[in-house]
């Protein structure tokens, strides 16, 4: 009899309301159906999103570590318990995949020291559709994550950035907390330079998806409300 | 009546051998079952998949553009005519996600110039894949494409890498000509730190997937074949 190795499956869940079914693949939820134990960002979202996709799944069969914010390893590697007993397991967190901006990291390297297969499924990510829909520099880019609150080191930041993206030619991708958006993009219409190409993705994989990509001159007479929408910027050059 | 604006979807092809009908989204089918006009990277190839997930749709209905090296935007623009004539249009590379690593990108700028919707469908990035699957950084990461061919330039790069991996904490994401991954790979084994992690993540998406993350140390003792085998290469800190 073939021993199947037991194997922790990295979870792509939705990104915006284009929720349903007609939106995940029939293996993706093949997988998830068969899973009992989880390691989510927050119960709560992921069970709802269980619940969404696979209504007739037994909800009291199952088990859900949520990640804290604890980065001791040894912790992370208790979470994995049920993966040496055999089970496979499911890492999610609340948005899109683990990890790409969002926690899910720790896990997967402590899978990797114990030797679990790890299986990524393929699902949204706002940074990739961000990219693949910004007409940018697909051959080099960069995610960097937050810019820096203080308007003068985010101001500085942000010039670091163009600079980059004419000299290596490479894509700079960012994200904002959402309701800081409009902040965001009334600053990099006045300090970047005219040339440079700002691309701007809200509500990606929703019905409300809005994708404009235009040089930061042309920004200036756009008129458009990112407050509290889910965005991915990038600037680059054409 | 409401005159529906046409739109230039960008659709993602299969990258491994996962490739039935079980791994797309009734939605990307739905989509890519209403369009006839297609720009590719190989007509070949699209026709290829087109057939194998929609083996019903007729294919002698459809028109395929196939993105040639030039850069004149005039001619890309051109591509564009029967948006222009409102019908919708499909950009497809022939493996993956368009523009990521893959031709594309100079549609989409002459479609936002052209004020033209533009909307990215969800499907496989090896190079996403790759990265969740990593245990190492996604908060912070670049993408650099291919590293030079010549040793001494490629050495130089490799550990400009990884000193840009440790100093800013960002994963460096590269790929190789497939029949040069096993010479990248004892090159790395050589003149990288020992506490420095090497992710390899192989025919993703595939029966033959294989993900391996280990510090250089450890690397040193692992027997991987990964000739002409489509690989992504990460370095970090983990």
């Amino acid at each position: 009899m073939e021993i199947k190795k037991s194997t922790l499956y990295i979870i792509p869940s939705f990104i915006g309301n284009n929720d349903s079914l007609e939106h995940i693949s029939s293996y993706n939820l093949r997988i998830i159906n068969e899973i009992r134990y989880f390691i989510v960002e927050s119960e709560k979202k992921s069970r709802r999103f269980i619940k969404k996709i696979l209504p007739e799944k037994n909800q009291d069969d199952l088990f859900f570590i949520q990640i804290n914010k604890n980065k001791n390893y040894l912790d992370v590697e208790n979470y994995l318990n049920p993966l040496k007993k055999g089970e496979n397991m499911g890492l999610m967190s609340d948005s899109g995949n683990p990890v790409i901006a969002d926690p899910g990291a720790s896990v997967i390297n402590s899978a990797h020291i114990l030797k679990i297969n790890v299986k990524p499924l393929v699902g949204p990510s706002s940074i990739l559709l961000g990219l693949i829909s910004s007409g940018m520099n697909g051959q080099k880019f960069t995610f960097t994550g937050y810019l820096p609150i203080n308007i003068k080191e985010r101001t500085k930041q942000l010039k670091y950035l163009e600079k980059k993206s004419i000299k290596y030619y490479e894509t700079q991708i960012f994200i904002e907390t959402p309701y800081r958006n409009n902040q965001l993009l009334a600053l990099m219409k006045k300090v970047l330079s005219p040339n440079t190409q700002l691309s701007v993705a809200s509500c990606l994989d929703s019905k409300e998806e809005k994708i404009i990509s235009l040089p930061i001159r042309d920004w200036k007479k756009e008129k458009i409300n990112l407050d509290k929408k889910p965005t991915v910027f990038l600037i680059g050059i054409k």
